[in-house]
């Protein structure tokens, strides 16, 4: 095997770093104004295209939300789907979910909103012949690979999915056979932590992982 | 901000390497036979759990398939179903199916099989009223951490798709609300590469990224 062709090995240093990079990756919904450096998007598009797909079908799509009126129109939706999720809860937790920040959508600096393109050209259909799903589940890897590669550059994300995707779909006008997997805000963080938001606001504690054995 | 929670910058070398990580990561269906250390699997999963999940409902469900007769069933239902799948091909790209090697069920030490709990206690139910779909795409996230998280430590893991959920759920005897994301190798691979087999076997080649303004 050449040299060039080795594969690497990772130290327990890197391991302890990328440790860190996952403890502190968090959700943003508190973002600076300042925008992204030049080419931050594409290039960290270009990592997130690293992810792993089923039958290798690449089936993420990628929407810059550039336009001022569709950012606009996404926030009325998202605040308007928020208003009546609220209304299933009783009344304190209603006050609890009110008094958190959801989003930055009307701040961060990039809207990025990710599709799963369900027949995609790619892939001859390896894999999905039973879990049609995993086309899916591929575009949640390429936006976790995302989200990871910006949080070691100091950019933060948010995902939010407190809105409907068919009208979330038509108003950015994609294709029919392109389904919503995220919008996500991304941006400089107001503030970075370890512990998760809705954690620190009482929303909910850390549960130990189920392990069960058959 | 104290030392201890001030939050860590990643310098341009551990971006270099996670990158590597993520070029190296691949889906692993070849595996040596010898044991992973002991404790891996639930450090692994310790590790998964800094993915991050909606409304922090921590919706995963592991599930290690000990029995050899529940692993022998697992063999069998995959076989099975890759069979059928074979069948909705043209006889040339049957004939480059049939000639993957698509799983290491028999082989690998490990198999772990991840499922999403619907009704979970934790998250009160935050961000899915209208995407429910998040809790499982959360579930994706942990697993793709684990995935990463193995790679990083020399352990290769494979994704099994090519199966039918409710059966395997059965077979595994889980609680009703919990449905299958993944069923998933893992050991030490025989060989490692920056290529995926699929693209090796000439099944399918990179695409360009695709990424729209609107």
């Amino acid at each position: 095997m050449s040299e060039d062709t080795a594969a690497p090995a990772f130290d327990a240093a890197f391991r302890a770093r990328f440790e860190t990079l996952l403890a502190w990756r968090r959700d943003v919904r508190r973002f600076r104004r300042d925008p992204l450096p030049e080419g931050a998007i594409g290039r960290l598009l270009g990592t997130a295209a690293l992810a792993p797909s089923v039958g290798h079908a690449q089936p993420w799509r990628f929407v810059h939300v550039a336009s001022p009126d569709r950012r606009l129109a996404l926030v009325t939706h998202v605040d308007a789907a928020s208003g009546r999720a609220a209304q299933a809860y009783d009344p304190a937790r209603a006050a609890a979910y009110r008094a958190l920040k959801l989003h930055g959508l009307r701040e961060a600096p990039a809207i990025l909103a990710v599709f799963c393109d369900e027949t995609p050209a790619a892939g001859h259909g390896l894999g999905i012949a039973t879990m049609p799903e995993t086309l899916r589940y591929s575009v949640v890897m390429a936006i976790h690979t995302l989200w990871l590669a910006a949080r070691a550059e100091g950019i933060g994300l948010g995902w939010v999915s407190i809105l409907d995707p068919g009208p979330v779909a038509a108003l950015l006008d994609v294709p029919a056979d392109w389904s919503l997997i995220a919008v996500l805000c991304l941006g400089y963080p107001e503030c970075e932590t370890t512990e998760p938001e809705l954690l620190t606001s009482g929303w909910q504690d850390r549960r130990p992982v189920v392990l069960v054995e058959r």
